[in-house]
């Protein structure tokens, strides 16, 4: 490549974290390395870590573990090859006692060494699956964001953790409904199948079209809303538990991985493929 | 019921776990409450249960958590009513430093403060899946154990936690294989998909009539011998990593848990049937 600008949709997830952490990439990741997982990602003290990691394997479905960094250590080499996780995301959310304080591009100034970083799963990779299966996804035809509900569903607690789920809707044709819980079921790191179908008030929405977080989409004649996990549910439960300092993506700015979104496990194997 | 002898085969989880916590029933769980969830359990001190996690998330399917407890509590609720693990395992090895100090039936008098509970599927729950299919399970034909080998395939190391993992093998008939290899990736929980096929020195076993642990079972013509993450592995790479007090159940004798074995996600639901 002989310019400093490859088209982003072009290149490798290695490629891409490379534009990423040289400032050029601070945008969505959407779209960017088809086939690779994307990561949902939070950075907290350790000291905070065994519970958050409980919280996540008592709530799956809204928080899908995908990797672990060990503590005070940058890299994430299950994810993929030299990933910094202070450098590789477009956009970070730096909080104190539960306060956005900053939105940055680079936490190479905040990193220390009792810091771990968790990635979890995202819906990116249910929803490609969905439109290869030929099941339309609104948001992505209206070309806005998923539309996202606090709902009346409890988070099973652990430590300071805790609160209620964050569930998207996408209407799904009422024939297809079937087929798109099957698909995103065989996606346990992705929020797996759908949370609950139908009525929106069996899970506390009172107003499909006035969404908490990203914005409303149609849900048409033939329709059948469908609700799934959120991975916004971890980003507002650590907020709530007003940690001393957490470092989150910014919504839509994830990390990129070198595993592949439909591999078994997220676990990078090492005869896997090396970087381009 | 009117007598003190329940046919354990005909009753439920929990009615099981009062007959072990009463100290009536001491032995394997093979074949008990069928269609239950089993559990491998990890006992260890809070200092290494975060480092242990990871190692687990790092390797998934030898590893696969299906349950976590507060430190200090020896409650399990999220896998099942009024789970107490001092007591409802029928068997418990207890280990310091390394060694296999004592085989106990109540660790009661054991219990700390810092002592955090992990939990780990079985492959019970894959191989009840292939017999349904009509898929032959040699060491169950059989009456015996599953043949297990130390393997050459590295685990991903976390903190003390580290080395080879211990694989099962069970010989398939050649046009059943690929419907094996389907059916188990379908319980991720559950070691999930085969680690290899075919030739035994792929993964570093010399002769497969000479098991680490377990029972030798006959390759068949027609059979190919496929193999499985097994969870002798994390006991192994618990008692290499000399922890000063671990915990473990005894092999065969399970956490038995009112979670479906073949759930979604390993977490009871609020709104579950409960105890009879």
């Amino acid at each position: 490549m002989n310019d400093n600008t490859p088209d982003l949709r072009q290149v490798s997830a290695s490629q891409i974290r490379a534009e990423i952490r040289a400032g050029r990439h601070t945008g969505h990741t959407a779209g960017l390395a088809p086939g690779k997982l994307q990561c949902n990602i939070a950075i907290l003290p350790e000291a905070y870590a065994l519970d958050f990691l409980r919280f996540c394997q008592r709530n799956p479905k809204p928080c899908p573990v995908v990797g672990v960094g060990e503590t005070g250590d940058p890299m994430l080499p299950t994810l993929g090859y030299d990933i910094d996780i202070r450098t590789d995301v477009p956009r970070y959310r730096v909080f104190r006692d539960g306060e956005l304080i900053d939105e940055v591009t680079d936490i190479r100034a905040l990193w220390r060494d009792d810091l771990v970083t968790v990635a979890l799963g995202c819906s990116f990779t249910f929803e490609n699956a969905l439109v290869r299966a030929g099941i339309p996804v609104r948001h992505l035809e209206c070309g806005v964001n998923v539309p996202m509900f606090r709902s009346n569903i409890d988070l099973a607690p652990a430590g300071p953790f805790g609160g209620k789920m964050v569930i998207t809707m996408r209407p799904i044709p009422s024939d297809q409904v079937a087929q798109a819980r099957a698909i995103s079921a065989r996606f346990p790191q992705a929020h797996g199948g759908p949370i609950a179908i139908g009525d929106p008030a069996t899970v506390g929405i009172a107003d499909l079209s006035r969404p908490d977080y990203g914005d409303p989409v149609a849900v048409k004649d033939g329709e059948i809303p469908v609700y799934w996990a959120c991975g916004v549910t971890p980003q507002n439960v650590l907020l709530q538990a007003k940690l001393p300092l957490c470092i989150t993506h910014s919504p839509g700015h994830m990390l990129i991985a070198d595993v592949a979104e439909d591999a078994e496990t997220t676990i990078l194997k090492p005869n896997s493929e090396g970087p381009l």
